[in-house]
């Protein structure tokens, strides 16, 4: 069975829990009302699903390859599926007009990513990486540096990456020695060795843009002498053509458990010449504009590896005959039921959904909020956007991507001993999924971030808004008897995640070791505190469709599926919180030797 | 990092837990004093280490190999790995002196074949299903088969498979279709594919038996209809020796996500000669001897690759430097500090070792409840022990594989960039270990087989039993002022399980979907309060022995993890309380199609 790209949801999402429409004087929502979205929201499915789907598996299993001229070449079929990419102008989608994008909101290119990660996850963090080197040099580049290469990366007409890591660092970016030495005509030469460098070289794009991090000579040590390059592989020449060959090379790819589609690759910077981008010193400030986009691509990319494993699941539970329901057979004529009759093989299905459809919603609602606080003419409603954004980052990427692990564990899991061999999907999306846990940030590095950053920004007041405007949701729904048990599911949540962050303000402080030890449970309780909180907002849509008439199921459903959740997957939140509480004695007691 | 075998472990628990010179009377043990037994855990440990864990890797990286001449060729330097295992005398530990082995009580054979399944995954099932075989026939063959078969796969000169599945049917046995057809001569032509066959043809051993299930002309249909056949490769000439070949072949293998060292084969029988096991359409009485001690198996390679990936995680968490402690610099000295001085790291180190540590005493206390119900002279002690042999399987092999995939996903975690390439071991832990979730028995049919049999057994005599032996612990150590964290902790989580035990019957009659629907949190819940009580045994020891004056760090530890078990745990058993309660409605309440 093949990808069947969720477009009811996401039009359901965009139109009803969001309601983009009424922005529609923001900038850039302007050119998007509701029918042109759902259009666009269409064309997406069908790309993806037609054109990158089938290249998934191919990917997989045939890898790319490294040639000794440093070459790469990606599986078959990938570059005519790019050619199509930026044919169709799909990379334009979310770029500035100014420089040949079409400048639709972030929330609607998220539609589009999503379902281009789910249809061939390693395939589409090529135009990903791409993207997130077209908001660094946005954000930090001067008007001849965005004039001379955004068009191109707007366009996907060059690919972009980012140069971070090296082989003694990877979290801890203080540590890097990739060093820059000025020259005399106010370009650098840049010289280090750079791993697991994501599309650092392909064959897709007759360019590729790498923004590096590296150190100018003389610089201080840390992170506070960290500055950010651009490095053509190819020199544009005086038309911004690609020119002369630039000193970086790829000098072997990294076997990796899955994305093989994607050539991770080690980077040498051999005097290559690169141009600052902002100030001196400055980079790991622009590095972060990208590196938060990227962070959301990531939580994204744990829904959308969930919903292609999940429907692969379905399709298989819905097939498969094997055994006969315990309350009497439901297919008499056939040799044995679809296993879909088991109460364990639903289990795993509704968790997956209960997941997949709230995590899907926080992560639009989120990028909505980025939306708004880029271009929301309110002073209020920009700040309360961009805390929201800041916020929610690190809970979108950490805790979506371990429920997209489990999902996807989940989704073999309903496969049986097919799941486990290469035959069917199961066994590469678990594989893909895994790297979402890790890259852009651990998710060990997202709950510190939470905890030891945002919580605590401006006296708390991003988690303080959140919780007023749950408050205020539940003092105007509480009433409501279909909505009863969200909203007192909801409100049961948000007084757990209330108690651990009072937990962590009076214990964090103490011993920073209690943050740490908490970070990661208080995330989960973050993150199921959300999820609560979407399920919530989608119960009260289907609900009043509902009342006013609508018998479409896919409105009750919603009902269901939203219980489900508060009887089924809730109740960890009480865990988490008992967990974070115990604090750090025990868990720091042992010298390091005893391990 | 090389694999370090748990030898002080293994020993703590057979000697101070078990404490099985207590049973020198008995046969098996007489011959298993403990100063032997340490000696036997000191050379399992340098043999797996030293000759099995070196080809870990190799075995992944290269898999193996099948030829159009239906013979398979295992990964380079197996064949020279096997000739020393069999050499060394190490398949026949657990095997009857009357067949050649050494007679030793099965627990102590649980410690090689754990030691054997972290070294090498893949390499320790061809013994594993040899022993599988072994059983079966011990259990069901006449005493010429014995005779015949017995002595060759005691000794592992020749290998044994275990025949079951077929393309149509995996769990659902009833539906098979290999075919038998008696011959003048008492033996049987088999036909049919078989798939999915672990170890089903090899370069190993001169000669592979094959145990399969097939269906006699004329049986009935289902499971009522199934007997089981001794299928040789290569039939015996009167000598015993490797005689004509068989109508058995490998016609191909599996692509798998892991254990790539390992033949996964279809097989096809074509007039293929076998032997029938016991008596017609009883096949599956006599599979599931084998099944049963191959579940706990299965349970042991999800404890068993857990160790491995934990201690290929913390020692890389105690090289890698990243970053400084939140409380000051650790390694001022060096440029960073080592990882595991953070948190979060501690966090997935601290949870793995409380798993492991009682996880295996769980396995260990359960096989010696296997001994003491096959030899225990006194008839109450065989029932109750057979009793808890029983309950636990499915305990062992669902929780215990489920936390292992856990650990081992952490283990990658830990690793971060690194755990994802294929350069260090933790990607192929976690791909190895994800099988055990699925065969001998998905871990939701371990759950069905738990809520569905095990508990109603005798009228629940196994689990009463268990609830008045957990009483009788609290009674006699709840007022120990060190062992009171544990007993109290142990005594919650029992009456959560209990609580748990009555919904289930007061609710899984009345409607069998909530039993199905409660099953995997209920295996959960019964796992969390075993190791509860393992702890809590544990603890008892380590108190005893550091109040006696032992200032030897590993009791003060064992108090530690146990403590953090207590504290991280084990609040995850309310949460599967309050899931299972919600019963089956929701989970039950969309139609197939809505999937």
């Amino acid at each position: 069975m093949t990808y069947q790209p969720p477009v009811r949801d996401h039009i359901f999402i965009l139109a009803d829990i969001l309601n983009i429409d009424q922005y529609g004087d923001l900038p850039g929502f302007a050119d998007a009302p509701m029918d042109v979205v759902s259009q666009i929201i269409e064309e997406s499915g069908k790309f993806t699903a037609e054109v990158l789907a089938p290249l998934n598996a191919v990917g997989d299993k045939e890898g790319c390859h490294w040639f000794p001229d440093h070459t790469v070449a990606t599986p078959k079929g990938f570059k005519e599926a790019y050619a199509q990419l930026v044919e169709g102008g799909w990379p334009a989608l979310g770029a500035e007009p100014a420089y040949g994008g079409q400048g639709l909101p972030h929330v609607i290119n998220l539609s589009f990513t999503e379902m281009c990660s789910s249809a061939n996850m390693a395939f589409g963090m090529y135009p990903g990486l791409t993207h997130g080197a077209y908001s660094a040099i946005l954000a930090g580049g001067t008007q001849d540096q965005k004039d001379l290469y955004l068009p191109k990366l707007a366009s996907g007409q060059w690919g972009g990456t980012m140069n971070l890591t090296e082989p003694h660092c990877g979290t801890d970016l203080g540590l890097l020695r990739t060093k820059a030495v000025p020259q005399a005509d106010g370009s650098y030469k840049i010289s280090g060795t750079k791993i697991w460098i994501s599309g650092g070289e392909h064959d897709l794009a007759e360019n590729i843009v790498h923004l590096v991090l590296a150190r100018i000579e003389g610089a201080p040590e840390g992170v506070r002498g960290i500055s950010l390059f651009i490095v053509p592989k190819f020199l544009p020449d005086s038309e911004g053509k690609p020119g002369a060959r630039n000193g970086v090379y790829c000098d072997g790819l990294e076997e990796k458990m899955g994305i093989h589609g994607n050539a991770t690759c080690v980077m040498r910077h051999e005097e290559a010449t690169g141009w600052l981008v902002g100030t001196e010193n400055q980079g790991l400030r622009i590095m972060f504009v990208m590196m938060n986009e990227a962070r959301i691509g990531v939580g994204l990319q744990g829904i959308a590896q969930a919903e292609a494993a999940y429907q692969a699941a379905a399709a298989f539970a819905k097939d498969r005959l094997q055994g006969r329901s315990l309350t009497g057979p439901k297919n008499p004529e056939g040799p044995a039921d679809p296993i879909i009759v088991h109460p364990d093989v639903r289990r795993m299905l509704m968790d997956s959904r209960a997941i997949i459809e709230a995590g899907r919603t926080f992560l639009f609602w989120t990028a909505m909020h980025g939306d708004l606080a880029h271009s929301h003419p309110d002073e209020a409603v920009r700040q309360k956007a961009g805390d929201y954004m800041a916020l929610m980052t690190p809970v979108l990427k950490g805790y979506l991507t371990d429920r997209g692990l489990k999902v996807c564990s989940d989704a073999l899991q309903i496969h049986g001993g097919s799941g486990f061999t290469e035959h069917f999907p199961a066994s590469q999306y678990m594989r893909d999924v895994r790297i979402s846990l890790i890259y852009e940030g651990t998710n060990g590095v997202q709950a510190l971030d939470l905890v030891g950053r945002k919580l605590a920004a401006d006296g708390g007041r991003a988690v303080m808004s959140f919780f007023a405007e749950i408050d205020a949701f539940v003092a105007a729904h509480g009433e409501d008897l279909i909505l009863k048990p969200f909203v007192e599911g909801l409100d049961a949540a948000k007084v757990q995640l209330q108690d651990g962050t009072m937990w962590l303000m009076q214990n964090g402080l103490a011993n920073p070791d209690n943050a740490g030890a908490a970070s990661t449970d208080y995330m989960h309780l973050f993150g199921l505190t959300a999820l609560a909180y979407m399920w919530a907002k989608i119960a009260l849509v289907a609900q009043t469709k509902i009342a006013a008439g609508d018998t479409d199921p896919f409105f009750a459903n919603k009902l269901v599926i939203g219980r489900y959740y508060l009887q089924r997957i809730l109740p960890d939140a009480a865990s988490h919180l008992a967990k974070l509480k115990s604090g750090s004695e025990l868990m720091m007691a042992l010298p390091a030797d005893a391990f």
